[in-house]
């Protein structure tokens, strides 16, 4: 059979490696930061550029594919996922640390067709890191084939979350006490390197063993979900349930097994699904 | 004045250089894992031939220095610092990240005359930066100089730390609770690489603007300490007063605004001593 979306690929890849150049060349300048949702939720001038670049090369050449993106649902449009081919794109993942020059920040462009994510290009710029999955074709770096470690033991296992941009004191409550059960078990460790997408593919290259957080988008996971799975992975959702890409959290791990006992760790966080927003 | 240990500097740049040759490799092959204090803190027969490797290559140049290693202390060799030369050598920091192949572990080697910090080599292998700091001279990494972020104010920071590898349940409730009273500030964020001397030197290269962590070592810090303050920035214990290279626990920060606000939220975790050890 014919790879049916694989020219949309080959131009995701050629789309986001030309947006991380202009990512990197903003960290160079002097950065304008303006806050969301909380004093920990930020966004720049940059976000707002590259998304508009993004989308309108790709609009140029695909005029009738849907687009969710974050800047653009921030300004108001919608973000519910159609059957209509639909790229799911975050401009600058990792906004805090583009702020900070944290050197993780990517560009992450998803590709959904009847609601499935067929492809994802995850670039983390400042590394050159070109991280691709392509359903049922497995996932690459930079050329170079991806595996998830395959873990299966917890306590054996290092997982990467982050504490999120919320400061809602009941949040960072149940943030800190799910991070809490889950040292205790015990586990090896957690790190925290401030974006979804780039966390998300060390658990792809088998650097970390599982990935959760609850708080994110769809434009944080859509991407990087198929990396994982396409490198050997799963995702689940938060409950130990079948991922929902809109339901704005998820487990990500290189095993069934890892996920589900990590599930059973956390407790929940009241979350609006990006599908339930305001359009 | 002549730099009358320039010469050793240049011998550690090479020194590290040749180990982090090794540590990378390693990184190829299957890694024997063995446990130390707690579940967490882990060692490997590569972090012992690592050691043994630069302290046999200095020992050989300089026979009448002195040693203090993560793993020759581990082996019972004692970590008093006196008033002669003292290289204070951490083979792998980061030994946890090289156990999972998460791309952050560094070779860190500091030089202490008459109990203060000389210079401080951190070699991140993975990642090819070679961070130096030599004393009145300034910081490089790569060749290119570091300056901190500068930062003074704490809502606009971002804060590197870890969880740690103390599966003491008292003492991860105090590392959380500091995270938690940090965050509710607010600050921007926290992030958590997993080795002390790279967050450190992400602080002197502006991309943090602080790192703190009780439970650390001399040879996790030493190094990193003269990058810091040569890159602009201050170290502190985390009372706020003087930081002490022996006492397990340290700030480095953008600015000494940063540091003492920092040391205002932080509840002490019990340690033991660098130089109070059995030798």
């Amino acid at each position: 059979m014919a790879d049916h979306w694989q020219e949309c690929m080959e131009f995701a890849v050629q789309v986001a490696r030309e947006a991380g150049a202009v990512v990197c060349a903003a960290l160079k300048e002097d950065v304008f930061v303006m806050v969301k949702s909380s004093p920990a939720d930020l966004v720049t001038a940059t976000d707002q550029k590259v998304e508009e670049m993004i989308i309108s090369s790709i609009k140029e050449k695909y005029p009738s594919h849907s687009f969710i993106g974050e800047e653009s649902v921030a300004a108001g449009q919608g973000s519910t996922l159609t059957d209509n081919p639909t790229w799911i794109i975050d401009p600058i993942d990792g906004t805090t640390n583009f702020v900070h020059r944290f050197p993780f920040v990517a560009v992450s462009i998803g590709f959904a067709v009847k609601k499935q994510v067929e492809f994802g290009v995850v670039y983390s710029c400042v590394e050159d890191k070109m991280y691709t999955g392509r359903k049922g074709r497995g996932a690459h770096c930079n050329g170079q084939k991806l595996q998830v470690s395959g873990q299966k033991d917890i306590t054996k296992s290092m997982i990467v979350t982050e504490l999120g941009s919320n400061r809602n004191p009941e949040v960072i409550k149940t943030v800190l006490s799910n991070m809490e059960r889950l040292l205790c078990i015990p586990i090896h460790g957690i790190r925290a390197v401030g974006t979804a997408a780039v966390n998300m593919c060390l658990v792809a290259t088998g650097g970390a063993d599982a990935y959760y957080e609850m708080g994110i988008h769809c434009w944080d996971m859509a991407a990087a979900s198929v990396i994982v799975t396409e490198a050997g992975g799963v995702v689940l959702d938060t409950t130990g349930g079948p991922f929902d890409l809109m339901s704005c959290r998820i487990i990500a791990a290189s095993s069934k097994e890892i996920g589900e006992r990590i599930s059973k760790e956390l407790h929940l966080i009241p979350l609006v699904r990006d599908d339930d927003k305001k359009e």
